[in-house]
């Protein structure tokens, strides 16, 4: 079976760019781990998606899979591990399912996942006070004093919600002042429950079963410094799951894959990626949704032309 | 007063700008005629905004002001005759209440309207047999043959559209076949009315008090043929609505605004352009919303910038 394209992920991205290939008759195989993507683990309500005023990131999802269902195209459950071109097309290999598909294009939509600490601690209490998810962890909190690290929008929503189960909330920031929303601030600071601390570079995470305490440097003074916590959240940004595309195409600094921002297409002609995984700014459902059309249309176009 | 944005146009591409300018605590002023820009005027439901499965123009446009309507921005109902740039801000002067209102930058968002045939019969008989949406004319054609001009997807939505009252639609094509997806030219296969003519270049529209005829020449055989119809439905594309913006932007061959592909400015630093009114060629409502998003975090980033 040779498909015409095959979307890696089932994000924002990955399911826009399904349901308008589908529509424009391509044979399609997306390939994905779970659906939703980052919205899944949305902690606060989505307000900034056009059509819904207010709503969960869950049920957005939802909505999201009901609508590409609607649509006929294959489904794998898996995480891709290689992509290669050789002759005109594309070959794609799962993890687990050790599988080879075939395509004439390929959208790179896998998005990006929670960037690690790497501090000495961070791996070993991983589940046992440290967290990359405060949706799914926070309830576990329930009166305790907890950290969360990363002073951006992402760090002060973790806090927010938090603080419906936490006592205490530390937000940890390594620069000098925190870069979130002023919205996300006046949310926090209402909690009464948020304490804000600047020049903070986590140095280690302690516990003996589960985590007790974080240290970090006061990168002013120097001095190390202790907080009792029995809950790290780490909140310092997402890194592009896009190893898997090695040499077919360029990355940034970052890691994440350069584009071509009308069509998408990398420097690989009929190899595209939409959505967080490329070296666009703006990150946004809605923007992610917008690039996974513009994808798709481009692939579209690229097998009339093979014709 | 000196707005932080000043947003021209209510379609997906404005409403999405406002939403997040608003986010973004910039005070925004949009100046729209209507709300929802060519949504409203769709024949058939939009089946291709993520997460809504099927969804009628008008309902979903309800959903994109309700959801505008969360924040607080101003709303000036009016048209934009023209911009300018004096100083370090922009002068913006509507139509109807000949006012003017300053900002500190602009995103033009102002879409596209119906491209004329500027045939002899056309301007005469509008409203009287000549139309240019479905949605609002199709009803009054009840049992009666009409012709729809444009052999692309709107063309045949506007004729799936006015099979449930039209007794028979010719669809005239200028070129030698018809350029609708496949799913449309089955769906109007079906209707059982659905006549297509190609290599058809629309030469005259005749009449009365109202529409009786059309000429066309056959551009195969150069031999000009009568069609009695009593509507005829003007299918041919759109063109943007950017006339006012004049020399602070760069236009292409269709009067598309140029801009950079990242942040949607054109070449006017503060000016930007999103959705169909610049020269992106998808053209779609998830596009449009992407895209204003863009060009309002863009806006967001060159305001600190100014600070």
């Amino acid at each position: 079976m040779l498909y015409d394209s095959i979307i890696v992920g089932g994000g924002p991205a990955g399911i826009t760019a399904g349901i308008y290939g589908a529509r424009y008759r391509l044979k399609i195989l997306m390939i994905t781990k779970d659906f939703g993507g980052q919205i899944a683990k949305k902690a606060v309500p989505i307000e900034n998606y056009p059509g819904f005023k207010e709503i969960s990131g869950l049920e957005l999802i939802q909505k999201f899979k009901e609508h590409l269902d609607k649509f006929k195209i294959d489904i794998e459950m898996d995480s891709v591990t290689k992509i290669e071109k050789n002759n005109e097309n594309f070959q794609v290999l799962t993890e687990k399912g050790k599988k080879q598909f075939e395509s004439k294009t390929v959208i790179i939509a896998s998005g990006a996942d929670p960037r690690p600490l790497k501090v000495p601690g961070e791996k070993e209490f991983v589940g046992r006070g440290v967290s990359y998810c405060v949706t799914c962890d926070a309830p576990v909190f329930k009166n305790k004093d907890v950290a969360v690290i990363g002073g951006g929008n992402a760090g002060f929503e973790a806090a927010i919600v938090l603080s419906h189960w936490a006592k205490k909330i530390y937000i940890l920031e390594y620069g000098e002042k925190v870069v979130a929303d002023i919205e996300n601030q006046e949310l926090a600071q209402k909690t009464g429950k948020v304490e804000i601390i600047t020049s903070a570079a986590l140095k280690e995470i302690r516990g003996k079963n589960f985590v007790n305490s974080t240290i970090y440097q006061d990168r002013k003074s120097g001095e190390n410094k202790m907080l009792k916590v029995e809950g790290v959240f780490v909140e310092i940004g997402l890194q592009p799951a896009s190893a898997f595309a090695n040499d077919l195409v360029e990355f940034n600094e970052r890691g994440e894959i350069k584009v071509d921002f009308e069509t998408f297409q990398t420097k690989t002609p009929g190899l595209f990626a939409a959505g967080d995984v490329n070296v666009g700014k703006a990150k946004q459902i809605i923007t992610a949704c917008g690039e996974g059309a513009k994808a798709a249309l481009a692939v579209a176009e690229y097998i009339r032309q093979l014709k």
